[in-house]
């Protein structure tokens, strides 16, 4: 293996240990003195970002991949206001769950402990280099931050910040650390030493996410896609319809919880569709329907089979009437990419059989796909989303960063 | 692929759904249901053992492995006391928990739900078939059991049992399958199929659970070792020490929470290993000391560097002598397989301190090693243990097999 690698795990394992121990007084410390640092190298910053823009520029980059690699004022507030919330959440290492007297007397528990060494392999976003580095040492984890190559000169001079930010708070200087090599060899290295790292979360473009889990030889949070889903039911608000609807869709196009496929109860389906497609039509967006959609509505694309099972991430959404709730459900869990589903209803019992019966990392009833995030949900910031079932599942915030021990407390207890 | 393993995929696969969203009535039906089939078939069970039993002696199969491998009356009842056991566990499916509102309105929260289709790989020991069914079927999973080909005989007429009882109960045929063919290639197969199955779970020698860890394409829970320690604090009651450290040791020689290496502090090594000397001499257990060690105890083995790392699952123990608590914490962390470390000690930091340092599955204070099984924790039963971090770690039982999802309580919320 490479020797400056062999030295970068070392470093993380080594100080794994210490991060892992240390006081949430410390790792509190180290995300105010981290935002200090962002806020008095504001002009830097955005200097060694304005390196990285005019390659990209330079290379024909397309605008969406500029817009994400971009540090502004605006960036640097919402990287600042990340810093204060995962400041403000409590702090999950070394809390005692359930401690339970079994009959002989034994006091078995749980305590909450880092996952160890977490390697996050991501593309050329730097907001994501601070939003990780803090989440990663809120939960006692040692990280390892491998961003894209057209993000270097920024993440190189984030990650000396994040360092300096370390020192004042006390903390292991290698708690955190960016590689500074791009070669794509050394992903390939790192996604399969068992020995050295914990957890895999790989942050970008499908194409990105797949060939990484198709080849660790350590545990990977991940989603490949958000083919995310609204049922209008029968019984739906159609004004509510309308509102969730417009919203989940349009928002944003580019964004994992996006929406990408409706289904319409039958009886619904005149009134709703003929309301929802005058708003998509406003916001530019096609429509590909299913033979009886495009009944109701005329001039528009007939889906086809795929269709059906296509993230767009983009103006264009799939719709698919069925005739009951039960062929609503079904329909979604087979086209699903388990991500994320709504249901519109004030029926009672439609509701709560679509929360039960909806295998989707985040199930919803009477509202926007779009709040599927863990910033939404409370989580302060999230680390990656799951649409796996092991380990975690949905956005990812500290408690995903961390496993449990058990922890017996005895009088002397031998067995017999 | 095989088409016999395929049509098994296909039918784990479809019956995942219906026992998922079984009630917890029809599986402590299902659980009752067996429990009165193995009893009204002893007979048949014990004469179907036999055959497995005659071919294991004729193949000179060792008295180790035919011990585990036989059925009788001590063993069912063992079993039933197992069914009946998980009958009495809170069924976790369904559950809801933590519902947090935002500000927004939005009340967040998160259902448990079952892990989907669990493949368990076990070496020719019958009780895990009906243990692990119980389990799978308790936790709403559909389990395919591949157990030794030597055992195939005990297994199929178990396998009988498990679908008569399922029937009996109005659950899904194929919630619980036995693998009927023996070929090592089915295995293979098997442990990268990551669209059927959703965990693997590996229970028998070291050799077994690391090849199939080292190919599986799917999560995979498991330990390899059970390397583990007692220290013996400066500040322990010696007569404790003894009891705890001779049943740890001696209870069992061939289990994976048996005591292996034993690491005192100097101030009380004197006094200490003496005593237990005199016990390990009866018990004829073979001590491997550190120079320090062989200079208070005459006439015993060297150990080497090896010996620190080796489970012997025989009557040998290493013994370490440190000149602190931190040395002794290090040294554990350094040379444990992870799986069960104990403390014996009076004083109250150096408890709390063990607890907190020690990175292991299970981590105990003046107790037997002995008591790290899921049974003891009050699981019910296990289904194995883990001495990884991600997803389950230590003894696994009912939760272990499940996951959460987020659901989201709307009243018509938008993202802006």
């Amino acid at each position: 293996m490479d020797k400056y690698l062999k030295n970068l795990l070392i470093n993380a394992k080594t100080d794994s240990a210490s991060i892992a121990n240390a006081s949430s007084l410390s790792k509190n410390e180290f995300l105010l003195h981290l935002e200090k640092q962002l806020m008095s190298n504001k002009t830097k910053i955005i200097s060694e970002n304005k390196k990285d823009l005019s390659l990209a520029k330079k290379n024909d980059l397309d605008p969406a991949f500029i817009d994400r690699l971009v540090i502004n004022g605006k960036t640097l507030d919402s990287m600042c206001e990340g810093l204060r919330n995962i400041h403000s959440l409590n702090d999950p290492i070394g809390n005692i769950e359930n401690i339970n007297v079994r009959p002989n007397g034994l006091k078995i528990g749980k305590m909450r402990v880092p996952l160890g060494v977490i390697l996050i392999i991501y593309e050329s976003r730097p907001n994501v280099t601070i939003d990780v580095a803090a989440l990663a040492v809120k939960s006692g984890n040692s990280v390892i931050l491998r961003g894209g190559s057209e993000a270097l000169h920024s993440n190189l001079f984030l990650g000396k910040l994040i360092q300096k930010a370390l020192q004042l708070a006390k903390l292991p200087p290698n708690a955190v650390q960016i590689v500074n090599k791009t070669d794509r060899s050394l992903v390939a290295d790192l996604i399969t030493v068992k020995d050295y790292i914990d957890v895999i979360i790989p942050r970008g473009g499908k194409g990105l996410i797949k060939n990484i889990s198709d080849n660790a030889k350590i545990p990977v949070i991940k989603h490949l896609d958000g083919n995310c889903h609204i049922y209008v039911d029968e019984f739906a608000s159609i004004n509510q319809a309308i509102n969730i609807v417009e919203n989940s869709k349009t928002q944003r196009y580019g964004t994992c919880n996006t929406l990408e496929s409706l289904v319409v109860h039958k009886s619904i389906a005149d009134q709703f569709l003929k309301k929802i497609a005058s708003k998509f039509k406003k916001h530019k967006v096609e429509i590909r329907g299913c033979n009886e959609t495009c009944k109701i509505l005329t001039n528009i694309t007939k889906a086809t089979s795929e269709d059906f099972f296509e993230e767009y991430l983009a103006p264009i959404i799939s719709i698919k009437i069925v005739h009951s709730l039960k062929a609503g459900i079904d329909f979604i869990n087979k086209h699903s990419s388990k991500h994320t589903e709504a249901i519109i209803t004030e029926n009672y019992t439609h509701a709560q059989t679509f929360l039960k019966l909806i295998d989707s990392s985040s199930v919803m009833v009477n509202t926007s796909t779009r709040f599927a995030d863990g910033f939404e949900y409370g989580l302060g910031a999230e680390v990656g989303i799951s649409t796996d079932k092991f380990h975690a599942r949905g956005p990812v915030g500290l408690e995903g960063l961390t496993s449990e021990k058990y922890i017996v407390y005895g009088e002397g207890q031998t067995r017999s």
